[in-house]
Formats: structure tokens, C-alpha cells, sequence
């Protein structure tokens, strides 16, 4: 039911004409309160996209009643012109629900640079307000999606409330984001005080620790709308988990998506003097095309894994670095460990677990590997 | 004549069976002075290997009279008795020329996380030796190759003196040298304490700004020697300049022949409030899969090089920055320039220029595009 699984919210995904093939490409999502709090987590991309600029706006009084989505084109990069498209989209979108644009965030994706045809945009948006029901949440999941091979959508019921979600994302998956758009729905009461950082900390331990390709968008955009239409108020941990928990199932959704891909692979570094030494120490091997290679090959090769953490600065001495892949320790005190040829890396999930020995902290970072489809897919996407 | 064109050098390469099908993997340069001058730049991996540990104690001093290098095994990530091999290799090398080990470097390159096999680098190391000859030169560049597709040499010819050099490295081409050898030699009459700098200088202008794929290696070394045989001495600013044309012609081999590459692309930031700006968007860039996987497909996806620079901290406004693709600037104040149809990238070459527009500044990254074949011969390499 995916955005629409509370109580007191509507949706609708429509194709108007923004994708080639005739694909759905417009969506809305509304609130029909009571409540209609909210908050929302952006891109830290320096170039933010038309849509996201808006959203920020709008969403900095922390309360919005509808989000409008499209997919077909990120209105990134595309000046003044590309803000007022935004902005037109907003007040269209709001004369059709009987709201000020102020009540309507927007958010956008698909190849940067291109301006939006607003014709059809307009055309669609209208065409979703027509359409939105209680029922229209996996229209919506679907309308979003780019490159995605499967909508992405969570349900998480609680006693007499419920958090809904849909997301987007298929590429450009990095830190402070991926590239994606995820719109989170609960009819639960929450004050805004509640709900932003319950946002910011479901965010920062899902969306934040996939790093698929190391490419940060320009467009990533998370919003959480709450109605309070079951009346019941859950207490900040309640929420908090949550949310927590449909962040993470909507993160491995996109992990298992990925472009191209044909490994997940979970890098947990432990024994780190902080959680930010794992987190580069995860990273950094998350963002090594050799090892992403080597995996893609079915091949433990180890020896990357402590080339990609001795680029960084985290704590470590080389010579009490272990490292193990899927259960077998191939390298131990920085050297040769267990027989390599022990470790299956058949199957599509991988864990490495790397001990820095250099304290108590521990993190993990989502990958993928690098594959010839990922190449592909990515060489050929805009022409 | 690579690194026997000048006076006073004799080199040698054999086959010693580290490599399979028998090609050469161990070479020897000896210096026959008179002087014995010499500098090394090493990789900054925080997983030395044995050889670039033990060379880095050699070489403290600022002089060495031979260096042995072997591909086939890196001998990175081998611990202890990965140092003892070479402490062993060096003593060896030494026994055959009539020196100590403190005159002998090493370096080594290959698969990490292996040990050599010692009986069959020693034989190489006598049989190396015994070939020794002032034509030996081409003979050494070819047994340090691994994936190199052909030896890398270069000759600077001077008025009465001359700078050799040879180099291997086709992967893990990364900031802070790539992962490759190179040795130096010159003729010239040069103090130790304008070597060193002049050889910093030419590495930091020429290796540590080509990125191709952002791996840095357990075993990058740069060594040069000097013996004064020409009884030319040349000016700090004649030697540097040398050194610099040695170092830039060496890494644009690299760069032409990274693994799997279809395209050299230069990387050029101007307008940037400091070099470290330019530098640092630069590389951004060049790191960038999406971008390089764009380039592999000829799309002059200039949305990806902004998506990239956003990333970074360097100084700029984000509707004031342009971007040039093979002389058409696509990409005008953050927004749409010039028709991208107009760009053509069905050349090797390509250049992207990149206005901050925030100063003064300028510098260029060389790197490759990510290629089907890059990722083919990468997930194959050790399995």
C-alpha cells in the first residue's frame, strides 16, 4: 500500500508523456490531515536541483499538505527558468487541490540539464489530482521510478498507527543520499519537534550508508508527512524506530536494485576508534573500483580491501588490520591470512568484515560491485 | 635507451618464471658512478609493501648504486617474511655486484597478498646481473611490465648530458603516484640536495595529477640516479626542467595505456581561488563512474561533471561555474549552454574544462574513461 497504507492519505501516478514509451511519470501524494506536519532531508550536492531549492522553502516551516513527483527529467541545472518551472508546478498543482503553493513541495529526477516540458507536466499533474484515491500508493511507487526495475515501497504497522513509504533510485547512489526520492507517510500525532530528527537519525543510519557508485545527485530528496489520523501518539522512540525501520528496508530495497549489479555487499568495520573512522574506513572501500571489480569476478581479493583503507586517515596500525570475507579471515595482523580459495562469493550477498583493532566503534556501509552491465547501462543512459 | 641512454648505467631483464608464460619479470639497473647520488618518491599507502619499506631505508641516505625490480608479486601484505625476502633479495643482488644491500633498492609489482618465490627471483636476480650491458635498457622496461600493453620509456637529451627512464603501471593509476615503478637516471652532475626536490617537483606535476582509477597502490616508487659521468653540471632550473619533461612524458604513457581505456580525458579547473581547489574539483571528476562511463559512451553528459565538482569544497558560486567539453562550452553559469549535439567524442582525446570562475587559479587531472574492458580485466586479473 506504500504511501497510502495511514489512515488520511491519498495518491495517484499517471503517465504524461515525460518518458519515452508512454511509462507513468507523474505523481502526487496528498495529506488530508488533520495534522500536516512534516520534514524533509535534502542532497548536499552544491548544484541542488530546481525542485529541491523549492522544497526547502516550502519545507522549512515544517509543515506541507502535498508532494508532487516526477520522473523523466531532474530539472537540474537548469537555472532561473528551471526554478520557475518548479514554482509552476506548485501553484498548478495547488489550484488543483485548493492549497497555496506553499502547501506543495516538489521533487524531481531523471537526466540533469534539460528543461521540464511543462505542457505535459501541467497536463499530468492535473490528471494525478483526478486520479488520487486511498488506494493509489503503488501507482505513485511506480510513476517515480527511473532506471528502478521494481517499485520500492514499506509498510511498517504499529498498535493504531502506521508508517508508509515509497522510493526511488537506481544509480547514483552516495553518501547524504542516494539518488532517490522517498516520500514517508504516517498517521500517526507527532510534533514537528518529534519528527524531524526521528527523520534525520533514520536517515543518516539507511539512505547515508549506501554507497553504491559514489555519485552524489543533485536531486535526493526525503520527506515524511504526518497526519495524526489514528490519534494515537506514539512516544519519540516509538516513532523514531519506526521510521528507522522503514528508512533501512526501503535503503536495501535500492541497494538490491542497483544498476547493473550483481552483488550486495555489506562492509562492516569494526574495532575503530569512532564511528566516522569506520564510516571512511567503510567508504573508501566502498568507492574502490578494483575490489568492486574483483567482486563482480567472484574474486576474495584482499589485498584491495587494505589498499582501499590504507588511502585513508581512520586510526589503524597496518600490521593489526584482519580481514574477513563471507566468514573466512584472509588476512590477519595485515598479512596473509586463511586460504583464500575457502571463500564462496557465488551468491549475490557479501559481507567483508574488516577489524581495525584500533578501539570499540564499529559502522557499515552497502555497496555493490562494479559490473560490465553497470558500464552499460550507465555509458548509454542519456543517448 | 631508456635508463641506459645516459653514460654509466648498464641494465639488464630475464625471465625468471614469476609471471606465467614465461615472459621477463626481473630486471636490474646498476649505476657505475663515479657519483652515486639518488632520490625515490613513494607511494603514501598506509600498506607500504616489503620492497618500498626497505628501499625508503636505502634510500634515506640519498644514494644507491643498483636497484632490482621484479613484476609477478608485489610482495604487499606479506608481513615479516615478505620483508625478509626482501632484505634477502637486496642481499643477493648485492653479492653478485660486489656491494653492500644498503647500495641495492627494490621494487616489486604484481598480485598482493602473495609471497615470491624466492628460489626463482634469486636465479633471476644472477641471471639479471650477468646480462648486464649499457644496451640493457628496453631489456629492463619490458620485464617490469604486468598489464602494460607495451614498455614505457623516455629520453631527455641535454647539452652533453641526459635523463633516462623507464616505467610500468596500467591500473591502481591513482593521487599520490599511480601504482607503478619508474626509475630515473641521468649523466649530470647533481647534488643530492637539488635531486631530491627537483624530483618531487617533476612527480607532483606529472604522476600524482593522473587518476585513472582512483586506486592507489601498495607499491608505487619513483627512483632516480644520478653519477655525474657526464662531468656536466647543470643548473638546479636545467636539471628540474629535465626531470620535469621525463616524469610528464612517462605518465602520458600510463595514461594511454590504462587498462581497458577507450578515451584520455584532461581534466583542466580554472578560475579556482587556489591550485588545491582546481586540484581537488579535478579529481572529483576524475573519480567520477558516471561521468567516465558517459565518456566511455561519447555522451558529453556536462551534468555529471557538475553533479561531480558539487561534491567538493572548493570555492565557487554554483550559477557562475561553465564547462567546456572538446572546445564547446555545454554548460553556461551553472545552467544549458551550447547545443551538447555539437560535441564530438569519437576521439581518444578529450578535454574538459572546467570555470570556477573564483580566482586565478588553474590545474590539470589526466584520467581514463571506465570501460567494459576495464571492468572485464579487472574482475579477471587474479582469479
Amino acid at each position: 500500500m506504500s504511501v497510502t497504507a495511514p489512515q488520511g492519505f491519498r495518491a495517484a501516478g499517471v503517465a504524461a508523456g515525460l518518458k519515452s514509451f508512454g511509462d507513468p511519470d507523474v505523481a502526487v501524494v496528498v495529506n488530508d490531515g488533520p495534522d500536516d506536519v512534516a520534514a524533509a532531508v535534502f542532497t548536499t550536492n552544491r548544484f541542488p536541483a530546481a525542485p529541491v531549492l523549492w522544497s526547502k522553502q516550502v519545507l522549512a516551516g515544517g509543515r506541507v499538505r502535498a508532494v508532487v513527483l516526477n520522473s523523466g527529467g531532474a530539472n537540474a541545472c537548469t537555472g532561473p527558468e528551471g526554478f520557475q518551472d518548479t514554482h509552476a508546478t506548485a501553484e498548478h498543482a495547488a489550484a488543483a487541490l485548493g492549497l497555496g503553493a506553499i502547501d506543495v513541495a516538489v521533487a524531481s529526477t531523471g537526466l540533469i540539464g534539460v528543461r521540464l516540458p511543462m505542457d505535459h507536466l501541467t497536463a499530468g499533474v492535473t490528471a494525478a489530482v483526478a486520479a488520487l484515491s486511498a488506494d493509489g500508493g503503488p501507482a505513485a511507487a511506480r510513476a517515480i521510478m527511473t532506471t528502478d526495475s521494481v517499485p520500492k515501497t514499506t509498510v511498517q504497522a504499529r498498535e493504531g498507527w502506521t508508517v508508509g513509504g515509497m522510493a526511488k533510485g537506481a544509480g547514483m547512489l552516495a553518501p547524504s543520499l542516494a539518488t532517490m526520492l522517498v516520500v514517508l507517510t504516517t498517521d500517526a500525532v507527532v510534533p514537528a519537534e518529534v519528527l524531524e530528527p526521528a527523520l534525520r537519525h533514520a536517515t543518516a543510519h539507511s539512505f547515508e550508508r549506501v554507497d553504491s557508485d559514489g555519485c552524489l545527485s543533485t536531486n535526493d530528496t526525503v520527506v515524511v508527512l504526518a497526519n495524526g489520523a489514528s490519534g494515537v501518539t506514539p512516544t519519540a522512540e516509538e516513532l523514531g524506530a519506526a521510521l528507522d525501520a522503514a528508512c533501512l528496508d526501503l535503503a536495501m530495497q535500492l541497494l538490491a536494485d542497483a544498476e547493473g549489479s550483481t552483488k550486495d555487499i555489506a562492509i562492516t568495520v569494526r574495532g575503530a576508534a569512532t564511528v566516522q573512522d569506520a564510516l571512511t574506513a567503510g567508504r573508501a572501500c566502498a568507492r574502490n573500483n578494483l575490489l568492486k571489480t574483483a567482486l563482480f569476478g567472484n574474486d576474495p581479493n584482499w589485498g584491495r580491501v587494505l589498499a582501499a583503507i590504507g588511502t585513508t586517515d581512520a586510526a589503524f596500525e597496518a600490521g593489526r588490520v584482519d580481514v574477513t570475507i563471507n566468514g573466512v579471515t584472509v588476512c590477519r595482523g595485515g598479512a596473509i591470512g586463511d586460504d583464500r580459495d575457502g571463500v564462496d562469493l557465488t551468491g549475490r550477498a557479501i559481507t567483508i568484515d574488516v577489524d581495525l583493532a584500533a578501539g570499540t566503534e564499529q559502522a557499515t556501509i552497502w555497496t555493490n560491485d562494479l559490473s560490465i552491465a553497470y558500464v552499460h547501462e550507465n555509458s548509454a543512459y542519456s543517448t
